[in-house]
């Protein structure tokens, strides 16, 4: 059996969290797309090409990962990539109520794609690139968090002069 | 890639919901092992011939499914199965805390192994075999909730002259 | 339209907590039966009668309440009673989501009857019976958790050389 | 004792999830308003009177059931209307810790008007207006989620060459 | 030891929830510096000037409490005070998450300061500045909540012609 | 100001979850009691005289730091050991809300002392004493979550044979 996943998300930007998942994912599928969202509603702090560029760079050394992006329904999209699994990860409650809402609304619309719930590993389960966008605005140094290319686009778009 | 998984439960009955994942997960990976825990420490309504009898009859109909029964530490029965995953049904938030506890301890017991969670269909997700068990005694109808074989044998077990 | 409602519980004792509800509720319908519940399989500290006889001392002044027992399936009791409503209180996400669970079992077995949730006063909405009887035991006061005829009993019961 | 109940929104726009707690509602209080909340600090989607309008068409075959709009406090258009009792839709534990600090907030203000919880059919319990307008704009078929004369004003408004 | 607490947070009010707060705190620490957060990115309702001013007056009254503001890193401004200790309420699961992912962020930052959480009384714990501003906009009385200048403010800002 | 603080807990064993709370406290406060719980009505594993002897062990090493036991309300324990501060760690969800009823009956029953919450560590965020026995009794090794002691008794009483 030949089992596809997309491990879709904003990625604004990767964080070791998003990778820790991309790599545990990669070794349960036979093929594994990281996809970046592309919503002109929601206003990103990097471009859909930099997220892209962020993530190939990050996922380079991961077997069976590739790294693409979407701008219509997740649902159209793991069609025509003959995909059957949407990944996604959990860390708090939170997240929980939300992810459920949304695989919830998404089973009605394709009963045939289901989605999985994977953890990071706990070394990253509180990571949030909202906070971590935050924190380096303010100065602070999130080496621990995300891989170094990322922090470097972080300070320059956030914080040129720290 | 095979990818084997193992859906660790202790199915005492096997509900609608159990079923429900199962269906899912067998469309997603080569061999799905339905594995009944044996634990003599924890008290159940059906020994764990009945459980394990009571699932196959109602897993029968799923193609690349089978039940088996373990009474060793999880981990180690997933390897002696050669099986890379654990499948966990996720319903509520009280759930999700103790689910993702376990699911930590098991991956610091084995890193290469990975719990991934499904959810049972919004139909299903409420289901809690402790509250079945507790309205069959008070001489509920629960054609609803459970197959008709596991209903028979609730009613025979809990409530023998309603 | 005539609205019954049954407010089912262990009550063992009543509390503040229960008493608060039990007033709104009787301020929004008809006729509000408590409803003490007897399973002879959990164990209670008091006895059905002692449980009934420190709710009905408690609740004497509550206009359009009543204290009853039952001993059956609750939505067979409610539907005896010729009621329409169960009355739930809410205090803490716990509680809600088995909460949640029950009132959807009950829904699926009885689709008329509704479960309708309400909460305490805040000074009532940590209080729990089970917390309120381990410290009795110790020794505590519990003058601003219960009614003093319901303290004497519990004092009485847990704590006789304290 | 003639029991009003109001139960606010924004609706924007109304869902199943509305429609079932609404019909609920119904059978139990003898007069219920369904209240568009007018907040113009609030972007919606709809106008009120747009809002208003698709709730008034999904509600019309429900006995005792009005629609009505209100741009003052929760609390002082229940009074004007006579009536004593909020209902709030429970769906998530996200949304249950908001409701419980708007309810008691509200009783502070008013402690002898109840805030009851009611429970949507669990077929509807995930439903989002915010998750239904995102999918909508993406293209999707949202039938099941809202009445037809919702789902077109829904595709009009964004997807109008979808 | 002497041990010496910041209290952090963007007060825009000052609630009596905060006040609890800083006086129990004051009570276990040798200096406790209640901190408004100065972030440019985040539209509060007073500037900092006036969010200080409403602090200081509230809390005038407590001993061993100061009033401070700080616009960078909170690990920072905690360093500069010589403080190993942030404190922060909580009242409800929602708060408690993104609290949790805030601490663990700080301590990954700083491991030597400790972040401690403290809880308000019951009957301050479910306010929220944002629900006492929507309120007061509306029209509405809240002196149970907030001192009384600072209700003077909130009517000047929101609602001067309530 | 002598700020003394206690640390209570069934400590059925220690893990390194409660020795990194510990830690952490002992660097804010002048006096820390690790104190056992001794409840007649509660089974544990292990006897108060060998929790007290394993705390004992686990902690010797940290500064300011005791191990005690006690047998009668904690509220009276603090005061007999003229402490103020209550430490609990908080991991989960699920023990918050636990926590936070009996934080809140506490300060009922007095009001001068505060409960203070931690974290521990994220590395040991997840660990449970009761799935710690659950493991070792089936065979698990548990060094990465007990001191070495901890897990020769825990083997020792849950699988001599192992």
């Amino acid at each position: 059996m030949d089992t596809f996943a997309v491990y879709p998300g904003t990625f604004d930007p990767v964080t070791y969290g998003h990778i820790d998942i991309a790599r545990r994912a990669g070794a349960l599928f036979d093929r594994v797309i990281l996809a970046v969202a592309h919503n002109p509603e929601k206003k990103t702090l990097f471009s859909v090409e930099e997220r892209v560029a962020m993530l190939k760079d990050a996922a380079s050394d991961i077997d069976g990962v590739e790294v693409d992006d979407f701008g219509d329904l997740l649902i159209d999209y793991v069609r025509r990539q003959h995909a059957q699994v949407i990944i996604r990860g959990l860390r708090a409650v939170s997240d929980f109520e939300f992810e459920l809402q949304m695989a919830l609304t998404n089973r009605k619309l394709a009963d045939d794609i289901q989605t999985v719930f994977m953890m990071p590993s706990e070394a990253y389960s509180y990571l949030s690139s909202r906070i971590i966008k935050e924190v380096v605005r303010l100065g602070a140094d999130v080496e621990a968090f995300v891989p170094p290319n990322v922090q470097a686009c972080l300070k320059k778009r956030l914080n040129p002069e720290g």
